[in-house]
This record gives C-alpha cells, structure tokens and sequence, in this order.
C-alpha cells in the first residue's frame, strides 16, 4: 500500500508526506493530538485568523525541511535518503510535547519541566512502538548526529521551525509585514565545515528576516492584549488549583483533572506508565470546556475571572520602561480594593509582568554567512548593513494589567 | 469614546467595524461565542487549514456587505446611513443560531428546529438589550423591510453570506480553485427594480462563481472523508443520547448536559428563561472535551466510535449512483457480526447516507441579470453560455460508510 | 564556473536555470530577442498589466517542466537527467519562432509559413552552434523521441506551454478568475502506456482548468476591444506593404523594411544566409517605432490608422451570431463615404472577422484519465460532470469593427 | 453618456476611474505615450518581470490617492468632491515629464531640465486645452494650494507616487520582501495642523516601510547588474550624439532624431511650439529601435556597445566604499588597451559611477507621527525603535564598470 499523500496548505500550496515512515508518524495519536492544540494559543483574541494548529507547523515545517535538503543536494552536498527522512521525521516531531496554551498552562501545571524534555520522552516512546525506526531521528533532534548541521536546521536561528512559524504566524494573523520570505532564505542556504550557512548573496534576505521577526514579535507574540488575555489565563489557572488544593470541587475534563490536582515532574514521565498517555489527552477544548464550567462557580474570583475571558471584558493593560513602582500600583490596588477585593486576592486582578524580544542573541548561536571568497563571517561582521545590531538588540518591557470594571461586592 | 475598529484579516487585508453600533454587537457574548465555533465543522480532517470560525465569517459577511453597498451608492442609488448600518448589523447576526457542527449536532439534539429561527430569538433578544436598536436590521432579516433588495443581500444567491463563506472556505482549504472573485462580483451588482440584480457585463463572473460553488461543494463540503467523519460524530451523539436516556452516567459540560438530557423544541426558547443562554454556553468546545471524556467508557461502541473520530482511524466509506441494495450491504454486515457487532448496534458501524449539491434552484430565487438594453432576465437565459444549465444541475450521490477495523470482541 | 543562477518571478516565485546548458541557451541572442516581445502582443490596450514577455513565458514553461518532471519521477517514473535537460530545452525554446504581434504580423508579412517551422529552423541553427547537444530536445519537440510521452508535456492540452501561458496570463492581466491551478495539475499528472495522462483524483481540476481556459478565451484573447486593436494594426501593416509596393518611400527600422519590402518563404531561411538573423532582429519595438514614424506620413489613411492606435481611439466593434449582412454593412460604409473614404479604402476603416474558442477538440488530441482501476479514458467519458461537455463546446463568433469619427476630408 | 471605468489591476484587483475629467485625462495621448515607457526602464534586465509602465503606475497613484482621501474622510476630515478630483488629476499627471529611460535618457539629451518641470509645463498645455478644469490640480501639484496637505499627499516621503511605485516595483520584480504594506499604511494616515501625519499606532508600519524601501533600494534600484546596463545605455547615447555633432549620418525614429541633433533648454518648450509634440511622442521603442539599428553601425565602439547590451553581454561591476584609485583603474586600462581600445574613448569602456540610497533626509520632510496624547513627533523621536536612525541612514558607494570580452581590432 502506497501511503504517499499531498495535502492542500494555504501556505505552500501544498504539503507531500513522501514516505511510510512519514505517514504513520502524521497518523499517530500524538500527531493527531496537535490538531487540537492551536499554535499560537490565546492570539485569535487579537488577531481572528491566527487558528492555526500545532499539527499544521509541523507539517509545514516538515515540508520546508524536504525543500531545504533538496536545495542543498542540489548544491552539490550530498544528503542519503535516509537522513533525509529521519530530518523531516525530526522537525515533524519536535512539538510533540507543547501542552494546550502552552507558556501559560506550563508555568501553573508543569514548572520546571521544559516542553523539549516532554518531546524527547514522547519521541523515544514512538521510537519503541516504531522498533527503532526513529533512531537517526531522534539523534539529529538531540544533537548527536555526526553531521551537525542537521540539528541545526532543526534547532538554531535559521531552523525550519523557526522559518515555518514565522511564516504561518504572518499569514494566518494577517500581519503580512511579517512575512520573512523562506522561500528565499531556504535558496540561500549552505553547509561549510558541517554548518548551516547562509550565502553572501543571502545578506539583505537575513535582514529581512531578522526585520519581519521583530516585527512579529511587537505586532504578535508580545501583543498589548495578548498578554492581558495570557495573564488572565494564567490566573484562572492558578486561581482553580488553589480552589482544588483547598479540596473545593470543581468541574474538569477527566485528563485535564489529573494534572489540575498534581503537579507533576519529568520523572514522573517514566514512572507512572500512563501519564504520557493522559498528557496526550490535553488539548485546547480542556481547557476551554473547563473555563467554560467555571463561569457559574461560586466563588466570586474564579468565576469572574472566566466570564471576563470568555466575553473578551480583557484587562487594561500599559507598558513601562521600568518596573512601575508604587505610584503607579497604588492607585490600582485602592480602585480593586473599593470594589470589594481582598487584599490576599489582589494578584488575581492585578498583574505585574515583564516581556522581551529574544529574538537575536549573538552569543550562543549566530547566523553565519559564507563570503564569496569562502571565509564563514557572523552575520553582524559580514554585513556593511548599520541595522544589524539595531534588529538584534533585546528590547525589555515591563508591564502592569488590571481589572477595570470589576465588582465582586454581593 | 470611539470604538472604530480595524481587524486584520488574511483573507482581505483589513475589515473596519464602522459604527458603535457594530462595535457593541461584535462585542456582545452573542457573538464572542462564535469565535469557539469552526464555520466548516469536521472539515480540517481533511483540510487542516480549515479553522476558521463563524465568528471570522460574520466579520467578513460584514465587510462584503459595507464594499456592496458602497459601489451601489457609487452607481447612484441612494443609499442612507442607517440602512447601510443595519444591513451590516443583520449580515454580522445572521449565524447566531448556529450551534457547534451545526448539521451534525442540530440533527440530534435540536431535530425539527431550524437554526434561523433560533438566530430571530437572538437577534430579537439583542434588540431587547438595546432599546430596539435592530429594529431596522430584524426587518432586512426577516424580509419585512420596504425596499426588498436588503434582504436579497443578507439571503439569496448572491448574499454577502454566500460570497464570505464560499471565499473564506476556499481561502482556509487551500482550495484556491474555489476562489469566486468576489471583489469583482460586488462591482458587478446592481438594483433594478428594488432586486439585486448583476450587470450584463458581468455574465462571465457569474458563471465563474456558480463554477466555483459546484467545485467546492465536491471538492469540500462533500468530501467523502469529511462525510465519513460527519457520519460517526453523529452517530456518537445517538449513541450518547441513547445511553442517557437508558440512565447511564456520562461526563459532560455543563451545558451540553442539558442538552444531552432534553430534546429542546423552538418554543422553548421562550418559555425556558435562561435555555437561550444555555444555548450561547454551547461551542466546539463542548463537543470535544466530551467526545475526549468518552473515550475510556465502558460501552464499547461509544468508546471505540470515539477513539476512532479523535485518532483519524475513519470509516471506509464508498459512493453510489443509487441506493445501494443488499449486494453492497449485506457483506459488510458480515464482517461486522463477525468482529462482534451486535444486530441492534449494526447501524452505528454501517451508516447510509444521501447527499446533493444544492448549487443553484432556479425555480425559487433566480439570479438576474440586467442587460444593456435595462430587461432583467434570468441568468440561464441570459447567457449564451451554454454551461450555466450544467453548472446548476442537482447531482445526488448516496452513500455508504462502515468500520473497517473495528473489533468488540472482549 | 557555475552558471546554476536563480531568477525572481512574480508566478512561481523563483525559477532555477539548472544546467550550463540551459543556462547558454537562456545568454543566446535567439533567447534574449524575446525579452522584447510580448506575449500578449496588444493587450495591454484592454489590460494594463499584461506586458510580460515570450522570454518570460519561456522560463515559466522550463519551470513548469521541471516541476512536473519531478513529480513524475516521485510516483517512480524513470526519467534520466538528460532527458530532463532535453525537455526543459526543448520547452524553453518552442516559441524561438515568433515574430512580434505573432498572428497579426505573420499574416501579413509571412502568410503561409507556420511560426513553429521557423521554430524548428532556429532550434537546428543552435544545435549546429552547439555541436549537437540539443539532439534529443529537438527529437522531443518534433515527436521522434522514443518517449512519446515527452513531446505530450511540450504539445499537448496538457503540455507545459499552456499551463505556464493561462497561468501567467492570468497573473499579468489581473483576470485571477483564470487561475488554473497550475501547481495541483502538475501533482496530477501521471504516464500510462507511455502516455501523458491525469490521476482520477484530478478529475475537478482538470474541469477548473478547462473551465478557466474557456474564461481567458472570452475574458482576455477573443476581447472585444483587444480584437478591434488587432484589426486596426493588420490594416495598418497591410497599408503600409500597399505604399512600399506602389514605391512609396516609408520609415521603418533596418531589419524590418527588409520583411516590409519582401514576402518571405518558409524555404527562404535555408537559402538566404542572413535571413535568420534579421528575422531575429525583429521585436516590437520595431513595429511601434515604425507605427509612430507613420503617424505623420503624407497618406491619410496610414497615418490616420496609426494616430488612432497610438492614442488609442480604437475602432467600434460589434459581434454577431451569423456573419453579417448588407443590413449591418452597408449604413458603415454610408457613414464612411461620407467621411471621405474612398471605395477601395473602405475596407481598411470597416473590417470583418471571424472568431472562436479552439479550446478543447475532443478528436485529436483527448486528455485522458487514469481511472483507479487502471484503465485510461478519455477525459469526458471518465467524468460524471455534466458541464466537459459545455465546456469544450466551440463556440464561433462574428466581428464587424469600424472607424467611428474619421474624417478623410482635406 | 457615463464614462465611468474599472480596469483590472494585478497589484490592487480593480483601479476605478472614479470621474468624465479623470477618464478625459487618462484617454489624452499625453497619458496614453506612458503605456510605452517602463516604470523601471532597463531593471528586467535582472527582473524579467519589471515591465509595468508609467501608465500602470500612474492609476495605481491615482487608486491609492482616493483610497486615502477616503479613509481620510472617515476619520472626519472635509474633503469636497472637487478636491477629491483635483487630488486624484494632479496625482495621475505627476510623471507626465519623464522621458523614456529616464535618468539615462535626461542625463544626455536634457541636461539641467529637470521632468518635474515639463511635467508642469505639459500640465498647464493640458489644462488650456480643458479650459481650467485643471487649475486646483496644478496648485496641488505646485503646492501653493490653501490646504498644504494635498500637496504632501503627492509629493513628500510619504506620498501616493511613492507608496504605489515602491508597491508595484516589489510586486512586478517579484521582490516581494520589499512589500510596503500600503494597505496598512493609509489606514494609519492622519491630518493634523494641515500636515499628513500618521498615527501612532502606525509606527511598526512605517518602520516597515523604511525598511522595506531600503531593500528595494540595494536589492532592485541600485542592483549592480542594473547599473552597468544603465551605465552601458549612456554610453551608447552619448556616443551617437558624438557621432551626429561629427557630421555622421545615423539613423534614428522621427522624434528621437530631433533630440539626438539638438540639446534643449526648458525654455524651448515654451517658444518651440511643436516641442512638446515631439517629446511626447518619444518612447521606450525610440531607443529600443535606434539601439537596434545602430548594432551593424561602421563605428565599433557605437555597434560593439549596441550589441552588447542587445544581447545582454554586460559590463562587469565593482562596488567600492571609497572612489576608486589607480590601483584599480590601470590595470583595467591596460587591458582595454591591448584590447584595440584607443585612449580618447576608454571612457566607453570603463566606467566610474557613484550612486546612494537616498531614501530619507530628516531634514527637509521629516514623517510626523501624532502620539495619542496629540503631539507631532518627527518620526525618528517618536519611536522608541533603535533602527529608524540605522534605516534613514545614507550610504554612499563608488563602482566602476567594464567591458571584459570586448576586441576592437580590426
């Protein structure tokens, strides 16, 4: 049984699965699970396009993996089936262990555990329902894998996760600014001494490319209301622990109510067998249908805080250079007070944060260019281009969000 | 304080809500619930892009109708401020009544009611909360509004309805031979004797568009596996209807329990106070968190039907000219007693089904064409185009779906 | 040196020259020739944006080659590299033969000489340039290659000229509704029995691209206003041969007074050594600079005609069903004589023709369809689509254009 | 009888000619002679797909001046219908001057003329010719029209020229990182204190904008390959002009002929009356066609040059961040020199430029940003972006160009 198949993407017209391997991947339950897991979590509040799934990035970035091999053994490096397929299985895979909303629902239910360490368990999983099959895979996702520049098309400023979200998230948000042009960057791509390169003839490309990540972070990721919107998730979240840890009743999808009374580690990944399989039992609806159950629950916090996020009442929310001080909390916190907030519940309607355009960090893992002349140049030497330093400087933001309209008075 | 808007939207760039009016109702939780409602259901099975919400349609039904009515006033038809805002405020509601998978759930739980009734009670509810405001825009709905073309634009064969959603589906699916022009559509119409009618020289858009239609009903609304998938949601709600009413326990929302538990008629809805809010507690959300608690039931066909609709493992299904006999049944049967299947219980592993693409009736709403000479016609006269009568013909296909893996044996 | 080298295009994105042979053939004078010929000859006087060029048709069509051929060899197809060398040669060049404003300049300058023979003369002069390397490219366009199905991808309904051409006259004219999906088709394309044929999944987009090809013949070729600007420069051309042969002395650029004063055979360009390389001068330029060099010339009639075409005050035309009478005929020529044109100079301000969409001749040429089971059907017996029919129905119309406010009178 | 029109456009879907003096004016020969000269006059030399005309850019001007204006208007500002007229005339007549080629052709042939000044000229011979239809046009177009406001929306760094060529050259190039977003852009435009401002929220846009300008510049109007060709062009022409002022016959089209024997003055256009005609009837094809017939001129260095860039066989190019020294420049010398190339005309052959990305000058038109608070802010002070100043800033290179193959020896 051939079990090639074509899938139509608004992005790239359309998405080959080119091997068996491939296809049984897309079609396992832990892939099938990233249909309901949307990529960009509370941002359609902002933008109504941005639905995209978890599945659909990895299919695409999948799919810019295939076109980026083939142009670089077009270039004359050669590149085995073999590795080919385990690289596409790789990036197809990487996402395997995002939760639903995942920074916010991560930080209340699974601090500590980072997301990559979820991954790799439920990649070694696949790998022994697989008999192996994945064993290239999952070296070149850990970086073992002799020939280092795949690890590096799958982790690293130029990788194809990166290049597959900042594309999807332009065109799905409707911020077209943001485009970055991969079919272009994929073209200018490289390998010299096992790394993944850009060529000379690439260097306005990676301005652009750095360009259009900014913007996307200011105009998207880092969003005025999304971050309100997170914050308020954020809060529910805390709000409906706290109520579950003081042995208060509360409504919860079955999955999503085993991680809602513990907190669990990494380790217990290996020791409980079935966690994996409840972790892969949550999705966007848990938590959705439990934010939903909670708008009629009778404590006046938790409830409220629901209803406000389903109706899109969002908090206000200003940016500071700083981290406002008292003069600017004071006054707040009197408003929240005269409208019947405790002062222990404060922090629910009330929230400090800070945020950060990571997008560029020199240090730890540059973009290299190959000049004309075959020297390997980080890309802020290679480049007579003065923004360079300018798109890559991490620009800090502190902010404060707050209930405006609230009343928790009887 | 001026609540103007601009959304960005990938599909036209931008959509501007024009009036505090349509600030208000956007914002109402009417239509924020919309936003956890897909407008094409199952279909991202089949298409993954196709997450768009009916919230995302009514928006830009919304923007369809501000751009037609501007090139009617440009064309000289007077055209008055209030009018323009109701006919928006009327395209923006005229989904409110639509539940989660509409068709699908709506025949289970809601047979007999049809959504646009439930959409009347809401928008008459609304107008309630706002001091009849949407007096004008109930009357454009509901066809009771002097000049008749308002309503032709709200609902005919050429409403703002139609040209949103057959754009915005062809846009998400990638199906981009679906795309009907509607920018070219809308500088076409023209009024005529108060009905909306197209321009003589729009002959070829039209065409054009009925293509498009026929093409998307084929390649989309009735893609076998979205049909299939269509099939076992609705048989899973059967069953779980069946299990409540025999008295099992079944997880649920809140909301949807109700709904579970009761088989709502129209009238309902004004005698059950709070069943409207009820209904508004209702989305995607709902199904799928429930569809996911049911999956380790102890009845085997609600959890095996479940397991298989969340990991993609769908029925086989097979198309017919005619009503398939026993020839195509029986040996089906077969091989469904023989993995378990109960006698009773056949119907939920073997589903027929009909199917038609309902494209174009002339008899009941003719599109009509204003010729150079100013005689309206219809457009299959009109055109010397000899496929209209092709492209409008009603094809009915019947259909045939079952397990082909399903095992119930202990 | 690497002559591999990427160019942006505004349809696919980018193309790839892939070999120093296609790249040779891209740098020759018969290639760059036909940067300065538009595809579209006169239709940008209806379509602004219709300016591209036969040199960038043929970069489209080497693309669309590669691409498909790529695709072929992904379902297992053989294909060694020199044939797909061959076959993007042989793709690229198949247009070398054109003059500028092709149909309306042959007739007039080499009536009976069929563009595609002058073709096949120019790609043997490269072959004998290039020491024999575009043997099996020429094999290939004639249709002596073993493999037929190769001369099918070069010339066929479903070949590669057509679909770069349709797509990108649609793109360049602003007609999306033309839009053939290039990109799915070529996914679709299969060989069988050593034929070019479409999967049975392709069925829909074969009748889009059908329908689309049908749009672009009325929408774009057979314009109204495009046919009338057509007309007016054949009169013009013809005119100006009248003068040179009654000795009349008429500007015109070197090489193309050559083919004003001559009529040229197909044998000539074996006889005459230099006739290949003043036919290869020839590009629009010189017949606009030639048209505006008469525009003053002593003879009303030609310089009327020219005046009115370069500032675009185009004939009247008018289509009819049968060809037109004296009933139609003899008011316009009333009209003129009136003017002051003389009886035998009717003819060049009062112009009938004939037109029709040869878009789909069933008899010689069928696409066929690779139903599932194997066997291969011609494309309107395989589908259940009612509208093949219509669809590839020729459909022939009559034209009368006139010269509305001429005046001839001293 | 309604002259009304909507003309297909690639870039914006519909352009409509919105008025009977807006029609009256694109139908004037004036308008019409811009269908015949490239917007990016040699640049498809690199981009085979920059070949929309000035003619195309002028609607697009014209399409973007009323969608502003409009967006304007709802935003509360008065703008009259004759105003909205004037502004979309004087917008649409703004390159009336230019010449074919422009900066090569203006450099030779009108030194000191600047086209802004004949397009005035032409302007007001087109407004006799209206009888004063087209007086609040000029004043708009002079900037001595009351509301200072007009004038900016034609001319400053963010008029409609520039936001509809900087649009269309990216789209036309298929550069489409340089995209501007004009869409955006004008939703963002404000009036404040007479000035075109942009509001706040706009400041990613504009940051966008500069940036995406910015890379036009190096990636399209200052491309290397484009340079050497323009360098090659002026060549060419002045050496025909040389050769003319030596008494040598050459042939030329009628109009050309008149500009390659004479060097006017802006005043000639006013006491020569027929010298506007004349320029008015020179286009791309003159120089094309001229080019073409000089290829077989007795003088090698005219026909080596005419053939060379015929045939696309490009001098080679260097950038250098100082003027280049003799270290450079003699052995290149040396080399043409055994080439056959005599000492008085090495200038042909090797050529010294310098070139700049003049993209935004604080100090003469600053882009004023209106802060929520009310305040005009320069845009470079507004922003708390750290690349406005790194985007704004000039860079200066030096090339020099040369013949590499060529061989004047007899």
């Amino acid at each position: 049984m051939n079990k090639r198949k074509i899938i139509n993407d608004p992005v790239y017209g359309f998405i080959t699965i080119s091997s068996d391997l491939l296809y049984d991947l897309v079609d396992h339950p832990f892939l099938q699970r990233l249909r309901r897991i949307k990529q960009l979590g509370l941002a359609d509040i902002v933008y109504p396009g941005a639905l995209h799934t978890r599945f659909h990035h990895a299919l695409g970035a999948m799919h810019l993996m295939s076109q980026a091999l083939r142009a670089l053994q077009e270039k004359g490096h050669l590149i085995w089936e073999p590795e080919l397929e385990a690289a596409q299985a790789a990036i197809l895979l990487h996402d395997l262990g995002h939760g639903p909303f995942s920074h916010v629902l991560e930080s209340v239910m699974l601090p500590g555990v980072e997301h990559e360490s979820i991954t790799l368990a439920m990649m070694k999983e696949l790998n022994r329902q697989m008999n192996g099959r994945l064993d290239i895979a999952i070296q070149m996702f850990e970086g073992t894998y002799p020939r280092k520049f795949f690890h590096q098309m799958i982790s690293s400023q130029l990788d194809m996760d990166r290049m597959d979200y900042l594309n999807r998230d332009s065109f799905y948000t409707g911020v077209i600014e943001g485009s970055i042009g991969a079919d272009r960057l994929i073209k200018m791509l490289d390998i010299s001494h096992d790394q993944l390169v850009i060529e000379e003839k690439g260097l306005l490309s990676i301005e652009n490319f750095l360009h259009a990540r900014r913007l996307m972070y200011w105009q998207v990721y880092l969003h005025k209301t999304l971050l309100s919107a997170q914050a308020m998730l954020t809060q529910i979240l805390f709000r409906a622990r706290e109520l579950v840890q003081n042995g208060e009743k509360l409504f919860a999808t079955p999955d999503f109510e085993r991680f809602l009374h513990n907190e669990f580690k990494l380790e217990d990944f290996d020791t409980l067998p079935d966690l994996m399989e409840a972790f892969n039992g949550l999705d966007d609806n848990d938590v959705w249908a439990s934010v939903k159950g909670w708008k009629t629950h009778q404590d006046p916090v938790l409830s409220v805080l629901c209803r406000k996020l389903l109706n899109r009442d969002l908090f206000k929310i200003q940016f500071y250079k700083e981290p406002p001080g008292n003069e600017v909390l004071e006054p707040l916190k009197k408003q929240l007070r005269s409208a019947g907030v405790k002062e222990e519940e404060l922090h629910f309607f009330l929230i400090e944060g800070e945020t950060a355009n990571l997008s560029y960090a020199k240090e730890q893992d540059p973009i290299r260019v190959k000049m004309k002349n075959g020297v390997l140049l980080d890309i802020a030497d290679a480049s007579d281009i003065p923004t360079i330093e300018a798109l890559t400087k991490i620009v800090r933001k502190y902010y404060v969000c707050w209930a405006k309209n609230v009343s928790l008075r009887g």
